[in-house]
């Protein structure tokens, strides 16, 4: 279908805000969304008052299996004192929040709204980690999938393999990824891990040294990513540190109509692309090194946008495992295909590069509570833009912005594009 | 808020689709949503190109749960054919498909679709029963109501309690509803009990006098309704016959542009009202006897149509519980508080009625998937006002329907008239 798909207005982001991502035992769900409200609200430079919230919509994978609470939109509205607007949990897997932005935006164009809260939420390190894994695998096939023994893991696994093989990648080419991932994860205070993996492998002699063991000699950082016993693997060619974590977290986005964004900021960011796709499950595609919808819903965005990838500043993609930044970088059109391994190789990614990705810490360093990963997403975008990235921030002006967000093994892609004006 | 609430653009139904609804072990969710499918394609008069269908709302509540089966919508995209276009699940309990219906509205005013596909689904007949109770339980709060020992007939068992405390209802007005409800039900082939209750007591004697066991003498419905080994209680004042069953099912709707509904039938239906709403937990409000949500949504969507309740020709409301249709009768302005119980002791709601509600059965007799039941009501809804209900068709023309569904105990409720032109 080649028909010109158009949003019947504009709508800009006036304010967004995230809870720390780590593991809160002690929170609930609702707990963590009201961190990210609250500090939404200090974002809106010139103040938001609740009751101009018109609707909410919340991006959740699975509260249901993670904390056995279905229906927890309404909930997180009462929480933040919303009662009786609209509440809708959006899933589609590790996408959910991503997805939920599109329904908001979709939501204000269509005239209904003209200020829309977003959420992203999930809460998944209550359970034992082998429910974790079981619960995750839930976004593949269980007709197909499941039973024939995948988890998470070995699906993004078998990826990585049919990559190598294609492009002549190695497990370095992936451990690029994850390294620089924790650099800038390092600089960012709401991530989970903020420590870059050389920290991690010093506090390791360190303590070592502490307890009065033999102290390990690794030589560099990519030794102690090559040993088993610092980096165990966890689906061949994909290790501990290839693998984002287990996460609990909450993010939140103010969208409002174009008309009044500066009734609540004189610095909105526009969404001026957005793109959604759908794939047909793992078992059942014939090419495992690229993710399809990711490239339908990149091209969507765009095409609605009016830009190309070569446009883009910086780009927060969707880094579940290390491979899958790797491929996200070539089915954004950043790489052509093949040559994502050799640009991170090449430090094309980092902070300052040509093409900085992940500048939060990624799904890897910053935290991936499922369903809130991709709301996690537009935050960073929001401080890149507005250059309040602090350490962080690229050296590079800020003027487009892109974030890819995908759920399960690719069965659904969300990539929105953002311009500061 | 005294915004007016209006859509970019008018929206129209162009066909529509279920499944039976009962209990279909060797069936998976997306083979029940396929039948939907074929059925909707039958529907559509002057045909639909699959191939123009843009963008696919799944309604569901917890396949998460019930199946294990997470990320459902994309798998729903891929059995139909519509892979790689975007799909996205919605959840809001028991009003999934009701919320998913306004969101494929929403997303069609935008101006982003023309042509829309929503669908509701559920599977809930392959869990043991004790957890399908555990199941819905968490559509109310598992932090405060859960602890306490709640699971749905309970809440509603309490809402019916505080009702006939206040307004002098009987057990006796509560059965008059699963008396009404499985009368039209018996009309409906799609309705998982086809029986009217009458029926089913001759069947129990008749059952009795073959197996050589003493035959009950029942005197009449209301007695056969009264005997505990007959209708057994379940949670005071609520007996088996007051609550819907267990279901699987699933049903679709086709949403299209008004500019273009001419395209695909010379009979659209037009959406001209739509509400949503939201509350909090039960255990959290001040009243029991009506659900404020429903009024909310109902108030939005006569706003937005510029109709009354009095105008509406025909409603299909959520009666998870004979309760709740009551209640829903007075929350939508068809009848005084208080007068719910009357009406329906006065035969006003019946198919001949002034005010005839629930002719497809309602959840109670056609059954209640309940990601599915939202979109179910507008499946009777396009066939009363087509006049294509058959048997149940009732006398009057059909100009103005509205649809009513619940999420939970009332957190979520979503209201949409509709308008034959």
């Amino acid at each position: 279908m080649s028909k010109e798909r158009k949003l019947g207005r504009g709508v800009a982001i006036a304010g967004v805000g995230m809870s720390k991502f780590g593991a809160f035992p002690g929170q609930a769900t609702r707990d963590l969304f009201v961190d990210a409200f609250q500090e939404l609200r200090g974002t809106v430079d010139k103040g938001l008052d609740p009751d101009d919230i018109e609707a909410l919509y919340i991006g959740n994978y699975s509260s249901d299996l993670f904390e056995k609470q279905g229906h927890t939109a309404p909930i997180m509205a009462d929480w933040i004192g919303l009662t009786p607007r609209p509440a809708t949990r959006i899933e589609d897997a590790c996408a959910s929040s991503g997805v939920a932005l599109r329904q908001g935006l979709i939501a204000v164009a269509s005239g209904l709204y003209d200020v829309v809260l977003v959420g992203g939420i999930e809460k998944m390190t209550d359970l034992p980690i082998a429910e974790v894994t079981d619960t995750l695998a839930t976004a593949g096939d269980v007709l197909f999938e499941i039973p024939a023994g995948f988890t998470f893991p070995g699906f993004y696994a078998a990826m990585a393999t049919a990559y190598m093989d294609r492009y002549g990648a190695t497990p370095e080419s992936l451990m690029r990824v994850g390294l620089k991932n924790h650099d800038n994860g390092a600089l960012n205070p709401k991530a989970q891990f903020g420590s870059r993996i050389s920290a991690i492998m010093e506090s390791k002699k360190a303590r070592a040294a502490q307890k009065g063991r033999p102290v390990p000699e690794w030589e560099s950082e990519m030794a102690f990513l090559h040993d088993d016993r610092a980096n165990p693997m966890i689906a061949w060619p994909l290790r501990l540190f290839d693998c984002s974590p287990v996460s609990d977290g909450a993010a939140a986005i103010l969208l409002v109509s174009e008309a009044i964004a500066r009734n609540f900021t004189d610095e909105p960011l526009y969404i001026i692309g957005s793109g959604q796709a759908s794939d047909r499950a793992l078992h059942d595609r014939p090419d495992l090194t690229t993710i399809s919808s990711a490239r339908v819903a990149g091209r969507q965005a765009y095409e609605m946008a009016g830009v190309t990838a070569q446009d883009i500043d910086v780009a927060e993609v969707h880094d579940c495992f290390t491979i899958a930044e790797i491929i996200a970088t070539e089915d954004l059109g950043f790489f052509e295909p093949g040559q994502g391994h050799v640009a991170v190789e090449e430090g094309l990614t980092t902070r300052h590069g040509p093409h900085p990705i992940n500048t939060s810490g990624g799904l890897k360093a910053k935290g991936h509570p499922v369903g809130a990963s991709g709301a996690g997403q537009v935050v960073e975008v929001w401080k890149q833009m507005r250059g309040e990235a602090g350490e962080r921030q690229v050296p590079k002006d800020v003027e487009l912005a892109l974030s890819h967000n995908v759920g399960g093994t690719g069965q659904t892609a969300v990539v929105h594009i953002y311009e500061r004006r």
